[in-house]
């Protein structure tokens, strides 16, 4: 008797605006991607990935909205079958696109042994929180809660062990000024009255929901630690701040025993944003590297955090990214690592997510590679 | 009898601030560097590059000032004595700093034949223009007094052989409103009215001086091809546009039999945002690589620049440095370069510049590394 | 027998953000508004009205989403029936919200006659011109079919004499990096290589065929004067440029002895940012003032453009809009006549959008005052 | 017996650039201005008004340098003797100028007699606090220090009853990332570790030391009340932070009967940014209005601040300045602050000043005019 397989791809599809969907549409159309498979899609947006880059929801609504007929189920419906998360921010040479993951179930047992034999393959879960509360953002409840999604994303995933998840993409929610002044008029304290300030809270309590989760850091989380001590962190977790949920997403992407997917995902945590041989192990741990002229053949995407280091200085020298007024440390950070990136994986179609609160060490952050198994 | 030898040091001094000159007077003070040794200032100030980026002017004022009690000259006699390169813009992980090169004359034999045996050595060289129109800028008379200019450094620097020559830099003027309407009112047209756009005029212009100065391209220059041809360009300029002068500064930097000093350039040609293997050849040009662990130790700074490239893609991947409204697409470019090279130098204290406009093919441009020769 | 009779009205909505249409949806529910009624809507977005400001395409495609099922056409089939023109940048106290213009016919002969007899009253008319190509943007025959389609919504409008248009609104394209390329690509010359800059040789060349239409300038305009000759100008026109159409809208708001609305329009022309008296004397013209406590209750909406004075002072005194390279000075500019305005009209829904080449004096511009008649 | 008046006078100056002193020194060279009696200088420079804004320091710098020839005094003990401040941001129409202010002792009787007898005239007095330590910023010793400097102050003018205070500016210090990780090292907490929003708590502070030392609020103030209770404000605070000082200038601006200066300051508060009457009045306070043609020739300047109201509307109607990651809000409130009183004025040489917390009530501030008397 079969036992239940996971099989599971992905695509990166490059677009040419927030409201570009004409990409997926081809392949839907052409039979290459099953619509009632994709399972969650994760993107760059060209917006400023700030409290007001509405690319983001645009992107969204216009998925929702094309996938509508094909799945023939309502816009909102869509948005709560499949997990799409976008991160705005496509600065320096980084590059709008979008990466959609698809998962069927499968039966045959045949492949399965083989491919369970050749080691553990490509697997993705998701998971919801319940809406939170403006009130509730950055602090003990936003922890806890993530922690359930991560286990739940897990299980979904077909992952028990912590160390085969390799990214775990939170999308989570920011404070608005009509979102504070609600909380406010309700007698409610809000952890920061900066809409922008919000992201940073939202994103690093979904980031130590993730730690505690998967076991990197023991016992309970103290929420007044929350952007305050840096010692805490996930060495997997992106998180993403978008003005379009009140709740937690959490995608779980790691390798998995029960998948039988022609692609494998690796990771390594770079220390700061110059971390060059960081970027190189990531990749050499999917069996890439920079010699290997299969590099564009057989990565996917990679997919990485950036931030500017909270001390103000680069490995002792200065930067100016956190005193700049004009332009925001995020843009600065994703900028700069996606130029680094990009100078490795000889493209820009990467996921470079800004805002890295206890995601990694301070100034540093997860890159994970997802590459095509080399036959 | 003792041949004129030129013997050059080069200091790279991490700045606090564009008023920051600290640094520098402590180096003079403990006799460390010459006052009146001092030949050329390049430094990296942290404004926004731009036309109202007021970083530069504030840090050579500074430079001048403080430099004019122990040369007992004026300040504004030491802005004619020194000349001072202030390139705006550190986007990402890019640190503020001042590159100081010193030159001074020496006839002691026994020390020069041995350096010259062992090879060319950096050396350094500078001419002005004279100033220009405000319509002038872009145009051929611009182009041309560039030329004359680079030959002057080259003579200046004790370089014949354009070969040698390594890195050109060029400090060039802009168009202000105040400046647009002045030639308007005296029935002038200028190249632009847009006090932005006059800086890629600026800056072309006078990369295609250098061009033609070093035989790169032959015959005469079109001035309305300035902007327009592509295919024209230096692969050693390096064009920086500020509000502070209405003149060209040219500063040669290459190898020459005359120079004993302790240091060598070389460069190579980044034919993208993304090219990491240039980037690695620049290095390995005087002698550094990865993994060799004396990186920190000899490498003294890398000079580059940086553009977002003009047909809207890298590599086939649209970027979105062009369109963006919010953040001009010359801080983009040294952000992602920036982060690129850092990766490579383990550290952001880099002369990364923007607007390559004929420096280097579209999107691409020089990168020039200065290293101590390895004993 | 009923002659045929225009019957307009105007609602002004607030929005929440660029994808909210809940406003409008509910005076659709609540009965206020046929859909089938609906002939433009003019609105403002909070995007940074720039080239990358998606809040205006991302408000029309909402738009046409909602608007598709009461109207039971496909969304695509919404756009070419109502004329949607979404201005992006709230700057300062400037507030997002649509204004909805209805347009029924009616031939009841007695409040005809009666209301014609009391005056012409507010009507409005539309055409659109067909798609240009990215090399025909700012040019010759972008002036003469706007002349057309201005020509083509005053019949539409019921509008004989130019002296009852007060306020005409263009939309128009403009260049991205992609529109350039592909120009470029087929061996055509585009106006400027710039997105940016393209926005204002776009509405230039749209105001000067308002301005030939309306009988403003006589005789045929050459394409070299656009965005160079500032004496030729509209003093009605009001152009705004978006990514997200390759033809010319054209919205003619006036008074017409055909129309039997409860409304009336007026203008006046603001000599420059400052020009306080004129945005009085424009409310004066349809019966406002400040010391009249009607105005909240009466005033539906203002309509008027701004733009940093192209010479670099307003009334001797240097501004900085020009040489800003953070804000674009476009952002600039309605936040500061937003702030005048708005100080007058009591309120930031205004209409104020950036721009205004050849619409307007040089800094200048038209501000015109819709107001319900006073009874 | 003669009794000691004060003669105070007041210049408004143009500038060309933040190192632009040659309006000022002209002034000099021509006697206009006796170096040694200038006491305060107030400016708009065209910075961003934000962390990074160096046009502040770089024009202080300047003016140092540039009086310290005719003083016959080092720079540093220029800005000992003067308080310089300078307000970053000149958004809009707001044009960058100098506003100096002179004083002198003068004992003859009989001028003095005539003058106070019609009435008490413009006066200047100017106080320090100590140096702060970055910990300090935006707490009790911050509001404590700040009260002492304007008792100081009103006694240095020789302003007795508080109802003749017109304005009060205070300059006040923010925290750098530098500053921050120095106050952290010595295991001290910062009242925020956003260099940004470390300026509103400092402004905000020194606001409620300027209301308690004026008896606008009574008791004891709370530091837990800074940036959260909004009731509290001075009705003539404006608070300007700068990265170049440490410590709080205090200015006291009003009216004495000790003064015989041929002009007069009066004020009136804004209860937000559309407040046009209250502009009015404040005008009407100093004996001028619209329709008198004397304005231009009577108006020295108008002082005034300006903020994004903190509730995210305006008189019921959402805008946008707190949600835009792009732009300050402080930028955008300036601009549209300034674009009314500019409209009012005539011109856009105003010292319009941004981030108003606890200067007036939430959205609304200060807003006072120095006139010449008329005769």
């Amino acid at each position: 008797m079969g036992m239940n397989m996971i099989s599971v791809e992905v695509l990166r599809i490059p677009t040419n605006g927030p409201g570009d969907v004409s990409g997926l549409m081809r392949l839907i159309e052409a039979g290459k991607i099953a619509p009632s498979s994709i399972l969650a899609v994760l993107g760059k947006t060209e917006g400023n990935g700030g409290v007001n880059d509405f690319t983001r929801e645009y992107a969204v609504a216009t998925l929702c909205q094309a996938l509508s007929r094909p799945l023939n189920i309502l816009p909102r419906a869509v948005e709560e079958k499949i997990a799409f998360v976008m991160s705005g921010g496509t600065e320096g040479i980084l590059s709008p696109h979008l990466t959609v993951f698809t998962r069927t179930e499968v039966t045959d047992i045949g492949r399965e042994v083989g491919n369970a034999g050749t080691g553990k393959r490509l697997s993705v879960g998701i998971a919801h929180t319940r809406d939170f509360l403006p009130e509730e953002i950055g602090r003990k409840v936003h922890i806890e809660e993530t922690v359930k999604a991560v286990h739940a994303a897990m299980r979904d995933a077909g992952i028990d062990d912590p160390s085969d998840v390799h990214f775990v993409q939170i999308k989570c929610p920011l404070l608005t000024s009509e979102r504070i002044e609600g909380a406010i008029d309700r007698g409610c304290k809000v952890i920061t009255t900066s809409a922008y300030g919000s992201m940073g809270y939202s994103r690093g309590a979904s980031a130590l929901g993730v730690a505690k989760a998967l076991g990197e850091i023991s016992g309970d989380v103290d929420e007044n630690l929350v952007l305050k001590n840096w010692d805490l962190f996930s060495s997997v977790a992106s998180a993403s701040a978008g003005i379009e949920l009140m709740h937690n997403v959490a995608i779980v992407i790691g390798n998995s025993a029960r998948a039988i997917s022609p692609f494998v995902i690796g990771h390594a945590l770079m220390r700061d944003a110059l971390d060059l041989s960081t970027v190189l192990a990531a990749l050499k741990s999917v069996g890439l590297n920079l010699e290997d002229g299969s590099m564009q053949e057989r990565l996917i995407n990679i997919f990485a955090k950036a931030e500017a280091s909270p001390n103000g200085a680069v490995r002792g020298f200065r930067h100016t990214m956190l005193d700049d007024s004009d332009v925001g440390s995020t843009r600065h950070a994703r900028a700069a690592v996606g130029g680094l990136i990009g100078g490795v994986a000889g493209n820009g179609a990467l996921y470079v997510s800004g805002g890295a609160e206890h995601q990694g060490p301070p100034g540093g952050g997860v890159v994970a590679a997802i590459a095509r198994c080399s036959v």
